[in-house]
Parts: structure tokens; C-alpha cells; sequence
């Protein structure tokens, strides 16, 4: 399904939400945790009565829905929705979809995803839960052998759900299969009790995610019936015969669609801030730049807009790379369910790494974001704290970032490897092939270089060559690795800041070279004048964070270093006029912004007084802390 | 005083605090908001009478004994401690003392530092906050005449504190003098209900600081006697007349103080972060770097020790910056103290700059850390979510960071034009003599390059020649807009970018330069060999993270900077056998650390498991929220 409903829809669902006296709350930062989880299992419940009212069961629109009504947050019955359905769909066989969906999407069953454990995230070889099948009951019994083997962080496990699809090894006739995916039912179907052999709970307060019971599961010998085992693909018979899947590259898909999503999240993320940070910028006026005179709007400030106008090319930037990835995963879907899986590989390594490019640098954008508003952007009425702590896990969940850009590096060295025996690559890495290799420069002095800092289309050309020539020299130090005679394995280890370096060089590129293709879609002139600006900034304050990559391969010369300062500083100052028009197109209401400092209409200081007045602590006048503990002191010294 | 305490009585105190059951409380990460502050307020009245049973007094130890008790973390009367009194120490008249002193001290007084509004931090002049004197009377009429000009962010200024030190503009006969202090009573001694005219309360929740009430205050027309002006240096007497006082560099100090003490804390709070991530990886097992062999310590694979080495070295380089400076504040306070003020500027500009240098990288750093722990990094029990809500506001509280490097900067170009001017100069700064900078390489073209990447003295000369670089080119920048006739104050803004990139590469040349002074004083072999490497890996990752800047200014050749890289990854082999040892050195106790992640016996699973089996929401098998909504749902369904 795709993620980009159509303007009129999305605002129609807004109003829908904002308007419904059944999705109002009080400010959830005045809320404990336990208050927060309550509020909103409150509205998830609420929703899905909605839901079933407005006849709205497209996915998409399910999707949206849902996170108007939770402002973006995550919510316990995520994993619901999200993973068990879709999982049910996918892996179940017809008999368990009549046994199992119908429940499920009747939230009698309230299912999660329960894949995580204690000692194993990335790694899912490592999982350690067992299914023992057993002929002679036909069942399978669950166990989690070690304290490492318990299911760690799955959202909704805690306390809201009472089933959950479990990834375990699965044994049978004396071996082990690998893992399997198996329905386990968790806790009483009328008391909500967990049942015997069932430990589970809430794993306790996290950095955010205050409204997601992420959860820990212990089975102890819990037995379930053989049909509970997912059987579209591979089966257990009755005897315990195990019966292979015919294929093992259908769970490529989801994860190629969840990280192109989140590519999309980290633009939208970054969108906000940028929104919240630029309109407070225009309301706050500080110091003085000329003695004597008012003091001026901190975004005139040149090291405000520094800060604050390369975050929002980006922002733009990643909203265009999310649409793309999302064309581009639907347009090979149609492939995939066809049998051809010749694009996947591509997308499966540029998704990886886009996610964690993007993720990474929309995580500390926010947090410039957050402190470019100084101390009120520390508090929690500006929004900023909360944005950061629900998009920063995206670092870590789906693919920690790191492993990522080590799998986007491996396909990099497999097509370098591969164009460098003399086949001809296609696609995003054919500027790995040998032909375009040997035009590039090699130094500065042995050729003269060719960019023009003021040409969008030859810095694209030149974040290109960057890319092969990091590439390179990560496939070069592999190479000087092996002739040290270690293994593989252990010159891929040597070399790994490398290859990170160059999936990172490769994704900036891609980045860079969508943003400029998107300019080509847009017919409207002053649009395409302020997004080329922006897309000029963007690349240009790239090549100034990494001067060292385009001095150091001959792509840049030092004048030119100069040039790209001297134009980075006339395109903020081009830039300044337009900044609060740019963040207003993003279009988030006050509503789902829902921060004091962002606000639409400036009027900050007032809404922030009024805001902090409804604080809990201001319930009293005097806290009973005063009487409990200071006047006794006083009387004591 | 100095904030280093011999270590034996540091292992007292501590032992003192953490064997005293009065100072235990349920895991702050299980409370809410008002509990922790309830807990708060009683730990701080339970420290003041155990601070008067024990007899400590210094004001050094005081502040010790209160960071082991509060877990390093900020409570309710840090103000009262840390700015109420010593504001009276040293602005109060004879008078002033006895009346208020012997109370405050008592805690019948419980004062805050209201100098913070609303629409005004860092630009003290912009305060709008009134004092005008009503001869009639004798006494103060005090007002917040705007929304903008309410007293916003003191500590303990909510709902502790009964008097307030107020910073406000004083008007008399006609005319404004500017900022003076004022005690001004807020709260009824005797039932703590607010006076008439006061309007004060919490500012509501933020991103950590769960402990203290930072306040708002709006005054409407309080009046106050005229002695509760501060006056020990300005005055105004009975008719009025307004009396200047001899000198305005006496507040220079504090500032020094507190910001170099930062920089310290900026050491502490990496180290704490290194100290958990080292630990927790050594303790986990991931994925495979050879097929089929175990799962390696994830400490082991080189991109984790890139994360992580460097973080180590920069803790070890802040907490020897952090000393360095705290022994120069100390040498020259004496000379202040007699009316010498030669050595101020200096460190004045020196402990701006360095404070926005360390705790912005100290910052992000914890969250470095943080995520190299994968999931479990961002679950409370890992302690790095609160290290980091509480150390990140250092870039914001005591000058903002961006204008702190400007007024480094500031200092480093009007040096820079003496210099030009043919002065010579002494000091950390000495390098930006003409004599000196004639002998600086200009290109790579022009003149060999002399750095040797393996010696440390050779690199500290990299970094001053590149920060005498980049102040010279800040300086022609600011030249450069001058010749477009802008005004002076248009060209230091239309510079920013460049000043601000001055004043972080003199700041990392102090370090680094601190650093390599601090091996000579140390004896041991084995020590000085461990931090050498240490050292070297800190001065080499900066130039590998600055490279255009060394390539640039032609102060590295492009092969040499291959060889920084090689030379990088061999430092990280070399340091992995000692990194456990190394963070064990900064012998924090786990009670301090108080994270499950970090435990020194490495038992992290069990402890996880049991921490999270406290989870308030596990109070309960079943959540209320599945009676009131859930199972109503499944009905309604």
C-alpha cells in the first residue's frame, strides 16, 4: 500500500480527528507513564470503533488514521495492526486464516511480533526460543532455554496483548530447522491472565515510546497445538516431518518496504523540527548585531541560519528520496509477485543504507533544531524532546545503522568487484564500472578538475565520483588486508570504517542526485527557483563537511574550498526571506505539531505561560513536600 | 574552592552516602515527575542535617557530599546552595549579612537566582524586569511589566523557594541605572503561600531535570524596603540618589568558575557513557565475524572500537582540560583578588570557548554511546538516556554555545589585529604573532609539509598552525565585508560562520596541547605508554574528522592523511585489550553509575531482567486499562 494519500483525503481525516471530542486528551507530557499508557490503549480503542464506523479498512488510510490520532507516536496496538495481521496474511495458511484472522481483526485476539530477545537484536541466527515439536501429542513446546533467550522489546507484549506470533528454532526429529514463526497464545482470553508457562511484562521506562507496552516473554514449556506453527510455506507434518519453503527472499520485501518508510519518517521528523526551530526564530529576538538599535530576530543571525537552512534542505531532500524509494518499491512489488527478484538486491542495499544515512543525520538535526531554540527548546512545550526520542530509535530498530551501511557497503564491493572482472554494471552503481572509473581524476595534480560549485548537475557529478573513489579505496584496503594473509572475514573487519565511509559516500550521492532530479519535475518557476537554492545549499554544505573526501581525491581544489564557503554564506542570506514560508508549505497543523514555540501564529510567550500554569505541579500551591520535609527542617535547625 | 578532593576523602563520602538508608529511594526512572521531586526535597533536607551532624562546611565538600547524594544529578535547593548564598557573600552589605544571612543559612530563607525571563537569556541587558525606587516610601516597587519579562527556568524558583535573589533594571529619579540584584520575599515564611502580588509556580515538564522546579515569577507591584537592595557595591540612598559601583569585572569570576567546571563535567559525563559502552561491550555477543565460530564481543569489531576509542580519549583529554583550568582559575583568582585583572580576558575568552567546545562534543558523544549499545542503550536501565537529558542543557545554561564561541572568537581577532599591529603577544595565543605566522606553510605547492603523523608534538604544531589559519582567515573574512562598506557589526555577522570555526580549532589546539602536557607528568611506564596512545588517537581522529582543514591550509599531504587512517586503525588494535581497564580507572562505583548496562561485574541480563520486573506497570498482572477499554472493545466488535 502506499504511504502518500492524496491531499484532500489527508485533510479530511485531520479534521475528522481534531474534531473528535473522543481523541482529545490532556497534554500527555503532564502524564505519568502509566497515565500515558492508559490514555492510549483509550484512544487505539476508540479508534478501531471509528475505524469499523467510517468504513475505513484500507490499509493506507488505516495508517494515517492512526497516526492522526496519535500525533505520530507509537501506540500498543502497533504491533497489532502492523506485524501480526500482515503476518497472518502472509504466512498463514488457509485453515489458520479461518481459525486466527477473524479474532484477530475482531481484537478478540490482540496479537504482537515477538522475533527481539535479551541477548540477540541484528543477528536473527542467534535467536535462541526453541519449538520442540513432540509426535506423540502433536504439539510444539516453547521454551526459552537462557536468560538471554526471553523476547525483549516487542511493542504491545507487556500488558496489552494476549497472543503473539513467535519466532523460535524449530526441532523436530532430532534437528534443528532454523527459525519459525508460531502462534502463541499468551494470556486468558476471558481474565486477560497471563496462562501457565506464559512470564510476561512490560520492560520498564524507556528514553520515549511512553505509550507502547514494549515487552519481555519467558515460555516455560508452554505446549500449542502443531497448526499453531505458520504453514504457507514451510510445514511440520503430523510425525514431524519438516517440509521445506520454496523460498527464502519473500521476507525481503517488508523490510525493504519498512526501511524505505522510514526514510520517508526521518524527512518528516526532521520537517518538524525544522518547522517548530525556524518560526520561533522569526518570534525570538535577542542580543543586538548593531549597538543601540532593537534586538533583532535570532534568524537573522548568520550562525542561526547556518544551523537551521541546511536542516531544511534536508528535510526536503529526504522527503523526496522517501517518495522515490516508495515509486520505486511499488513499481518491483509488481516484479516480486511475478518471481523476478533481479531489482531487489539493489533496493535491499540502498534501503539499508539510506535508512541509516538519513536516520542518523535527521537525529541530530533535531537535537540542532532542539537547541537552536535555546532554553525553552528544552523544555517539553516546545515539542522538541518528544521528537527526538520517538524518531531517535529508528537508528537502532529495523537494522541497527551501523550494520546497515556495512550491507549497503557489501553490495558496493560485490558490484566493484564484479566491474572491475570486466562485467558491466547497471542501475545506481554503474559508476562503478571500469570504463566511468578511468576518467576519473586521480589527484590534483595530475588533473585538473572540473567542478563548477555553481552547477547543481556537476557537484552531483562530483559527490558520483566521490563515491567511487571511497569505494575504491575501501575494496583497496580489503585487498592490502588479504595480502597480509588474514582471513576474509577478518580483512572485512580491518577494513569496515571503510566501507562505512563509502556507503556513506554512496547514499549522499543518491541523495543528492534525487534531490536534483526531483527539480526537474516541477514546472512552477518560483518554486523551482527557491527548491534549486535549497538543493544548491544542500549539496554544497555536504562537500564543506566532507572538504577532506573531495580535497583528498582531487575532485575539489583549494580556491574552489573557498568558493563553496563564500556561496554557502550568499545562499543562507538568499534563503532568509523565504525560510518561514518554506516551513509553512510542509503544512502541519497546530494540532499535530503541538508545540508552544511552533505555533502558527506566534503567539508564543503567552501559550507558554498558559501552558506551564497547567503544569501538575501547579496544582497546589504549596507542594506537600514543604510540609512533609522543609518546615520540619526549619524547625530541626 | 577546589573541586578535586583528595581521594580518600572522596571514597569516604561516598561510602558514607551510599551506606546511609536515609539517602535510598525507589529507582527514579519508576516515579513521576512530582515523585521525583517529592524524593528530591526530601534527600535535600535529609543532606542539610547530615551535612550539620558531620560538620562539613566547605563549601567544596558540600558540594561533593550532594552530588553523591543526588546521584550528580541538579535538586531542588542547588541554587539556594550554589548562587542565594554566595550572592550574599559577596554582593550583601554588613548589614544585609546579618539579616539575612544566619536565616538562609538556617533554611528559614530559601532563596533562588531570578535572572532568566522569558524572552530573555543570554543578552542580560535586555532584561526587562523593573525596581523603581519610590522615595515616599523607601522602598522598591518591583514589576514584570511585560509577558516577555516574567523571571522563567530558575531552580527551585516552582515551589521551594521563599526568597529570590531578583535581577532587575533599577529606575530612580527618573532615570534607569541598569541591572542590580534584589532579595525579594515570595512566599509566606510561616505557611509558604505566595505574597500578594507574586505570581509564581513551576514551568512545567522538560526534557530531564526531573528534580527541580524551575519556576516562573511575575511581580506586580511588589514593594520591597531599600535595603533589600543588594549593596555592597552599588547603592541608592534614602532620597534616591543612585551611587555607581568602583568596578564591573568583579561578576567576571563566577562565570570563569562555573564554565571551567563545566568543562570538567563534560569529561565526567563521557566518561560515565564510555564506562557503561565499553563495559556492555565486552558483555555482548553479536553476530559472526568468522562463519560458524562463536559470536564475538561486539567490542571487537572495528567500526564499534571507532565509535568508541576516540570517545575515551576525549573523556580522558576533558578531565585533564577540566583540572587544567580549574588550577589557572585558582592562580589568578589570587591575583583578583588584588586588583590584577591582566590574566582575565584571557581565561575569560578561553573558558567560553572551551565550555561550548566540550559539551557539544561531550553531547552528542552520549549519544554515541547510547546507541552503541543497540536497544538496551535506550531503555532507562542503561542510564544513558538520563546522562544525557542532564548533561545536554550545558550547551544551553551558562552562555549559549554559539555565543560563547564568538566571544572566543572575539578575543582571538582583536589579538589577532594587535598582533598585525606589530604587539607581540603572550599566552595561549602567542601563536597568532606575525613572526610566528610567516613561518606557517601557505599551500602545498609552496612548502613541504613537516608534520610526522606518529609524534604528538609535531601534531599539536598541526593544530596551532591550522588555528592560526583559520583566525587569520576569519579576520580577512570580516576585512573582505568591510570593503563592501557594510557596517562593522554587519561584517562580525556576515563572518559568523568563519569566527565560530576560529574559535573551535583554537579550542581543540588547547586540548590537544593540554593533552600532550599532561604526559609529562606522569611518571609510570606503563601509564604513560596507555595514555600516550590515547593521545595520539584523540590528536589523529581530529584530523582525520577536519581533514579539509589540514589538507586545506596545506598542513597535511594527501598521502599523509592515508596514513592518519592507517595509523588510526592500528591505535584502535592496540587500545581494545586495555579499553575495559581504561574505563575501569575512572572508578565510578555502580551506585553512582546506577546502570544495569554498565554493571562492573558485567551480570547484565539477570539485573535487566529484575529492574524490569519493578516497571510500575507490572505492578499489576493486568492493566486497568484492559477492563475499561479492552474488553468493552471486544464486545462492541
Amino acid at each position: 500500500f502506499s504511504m502518500t494519500p492524496s491531499g484532500l483525503t489527508a485533510l479530511f481525516r485531520e479534521s475528522l480527528v481534531i474534531s473528535d471530542p473522543d481523541f482529545q486528551s490532556e497534554d500527555l507530557n503532564f502524564l505519568s507513564r502509566s497515565e500515558r499508557y492508559d490514555a492510549a490503549v483509550k484512544k487505539s480503542a476508540q479508534m478501531i470503533l471509528k475505524l469499523r464506523e467510517y468504513g475505513i479498512s484500507d490499509p493506507e488510510e488505516i495508517y494515517c488514521y492512526k497516526s492522526c490520532v496519535h500525533r505520530g507516536r507509537s501506540e500498543p496496538l502497533d504491533l497489532h495492526l502492523g506485524m501480526f495481521l500482515p503476518t497472518l496474511l502472509n504466512q498463514a495458511s488457509p485453515e489458520q486464516m479461518e481459525t486466527f484472522f477473524i479474532p484477530a481483526w475482531n481484537l478478540e485476539i490482540i496479537g504482537t511480533y515477538a522475533q527481539t530477545e535479551m541477548g540477540h537484536g541484528t543477528h536473527l541466527r542467534g535467536l535462541e526460543t526453541t519449538a520442540t515439536y513432540d509426535p506423540a501429542t502433536q504439539e510444539f513446546v516453547m521454551n526459552s532455554p537462557t536468560i538471554t533467550s526471553i523476547k525483549w522489546w516487542p511493542g504491545g507484549l507487556g500488558k496489552t496483548s494476549n497472543y503473539a506470533i513467535v519466532l523460535a528454532q524449530l526441532h523436530t526429529q532430532g534437528k534443528c530447522h532454523g527459525l519459525q514463526a508460531f502462534i502463541v497464545p499468551l494470556r486468558s482470553m476471558n481474565t486477560h491472565i497471563p496462562l501457565p508457562g506464559v512470564v510476561v511484562g512490560d520492560i520498564g521506562p524507556k528514553f520515549g515510546f511512553d505509550e507502547v507496552d514494549n515487552g519481555y516473554l519467558k515460555l516455560e514449556n508452554v505446549r500449542i497445538p502443531r497448526d499453531h506453527m505458520l504453514m504457507k510455506y514451510a510445514k511440520v507434518e503430523a510425525d514431524g516431518t519438516y517440509v521445506k519453503p520454496p523460498s527464502a527472499k519473500l521476507t525481503y520485501g517488508t523490510m525493504v518496504f519498512i526501511r524505505s518508510m522510514i526514510v520517508g519518517e526521518a524527512g518528516h521528523a526532521l520537517a518538524k523540527s525544522c518547522t517548530i526551530a525556524i518560526r520561533y526564530s522569526s518570534v525570538r529576538h535577542q542580543s543586538e548585531i548593531r549597538p543601540g538599535s532593537a534586538e533583532p530576530q535570532i534568524m537573522d543571525y548568520q550562525t542561526q541560519q547556518y544551523k537551521l537552512f541546511p536542516l531544511l534542505a534536508t528535510a526536503y531532500a529526504y522527503k523526496f528520496v522517501g517518495q522515490y524509494m516508495n515509486q520505486v518499491y511499488h513499481r518491483i512489488t509488481g516484479d516480486i509477485s511475478q518471481g523476478d527478484f533481479s531489482e531487489l538486491p539493489e533496493l535491499h542495499a540502498l534501503s539499508a543504507g539510506l535508512k541509516a544515512f538519513t536516520t542518523w543525520t535527521a537525529s541530530a538535526g533535531i537535537e540542532v533544531c532542539r537547541m537552536a531554540c535555546g532554553g525553552h527548546g528544552y523544555s517539553r512545550c516546545s515539542a522538541l524532546p518528544d521528537i527526538y526520542v520517538t524518531f531517535v530509535p529508528t537508528c537502532t530498530y529495523e537494522g541497527e545503522n551501523t550494520v546497515m551501511m556495512l550491507q549497503t557497503a557489501r553490495f558496493l564491493i560485490k558490484s566493484y568487484r564484479q566491474a572491475s572482472a570486466g562485467h558491466q554494471l547497471s542501475g545506481i552503481v554503474s559508476y562503478l564500472n571500469e570504463s566511468e572509473r578511468r576518467l576519473q581524476p586521480q589527484s590534483v595534480s595530475s588533473r585538473p578538475t572540473v567542478v563548477n560549485v555553481n552547477d547543481l548537475a556537476s557537484l552531483v557529478e562530483a559527490y558520483k565520483l566521490r563515491a567511487a573513489k571511497l569505494v575504491e579505496m575501501a575494496a583497496k584496503s580489503i585487498q592490502q588486508e588479504l595480502q597480509k594473509r588474514v582471513s576474509q572475514e577478518d580483512a572485512w573487519n580491518n577494513s569496515a570504517i571503510d566501507l562505512v565511509r563509502a556507503s556513506d559516500a554512496h547514499c549522499h550521492y543518491v541523495v543528492v542526485k534525487l534531490f536534483a532530479a526531483k527539480l526537474g519535475e516541477i514546472g512552477d518557476t518560483g518554486l523551482h527557483s527557491v527548491l534549486s537554492t535549497l538543493a544548491l545549499l544542500y549539496a554544497l554544505q555536504g562537500i564543506q563537511q566532507h572538504s577532506g573526501d573531495f580535497l583528498q581525491t582531487g575532485l575539489l581544489s583549494v580556491p574552489q574550498l573557498s568558493q563553496v564557503s563564500q556561496r554557502l554564506k550568499e545562499l543562507l542570506a538568499q534563503l532568509r526571506p523565504n525560510a518561514v514560508a518554506l516551513v509553512d508549505a510542509f503544512d502541519y497543523r497546530d494540532e499535530m505539531l503541538n508545540s508552544v514555540l511552533g505555533r502558527y501564529d506566534g503567539n508564543v510567550y503567552e501559550h507558554m505561560f498558559e501552558w506551564a500554569r497547567r503544569s501538575p505541579l501547579n496544582k497546589t500551591e504549596v507542594h506537600e513536600s514543604y510540609h512533609k520535609y522543609l518546615k520540619p527542617l526549619q524547625a530541626n535547625l
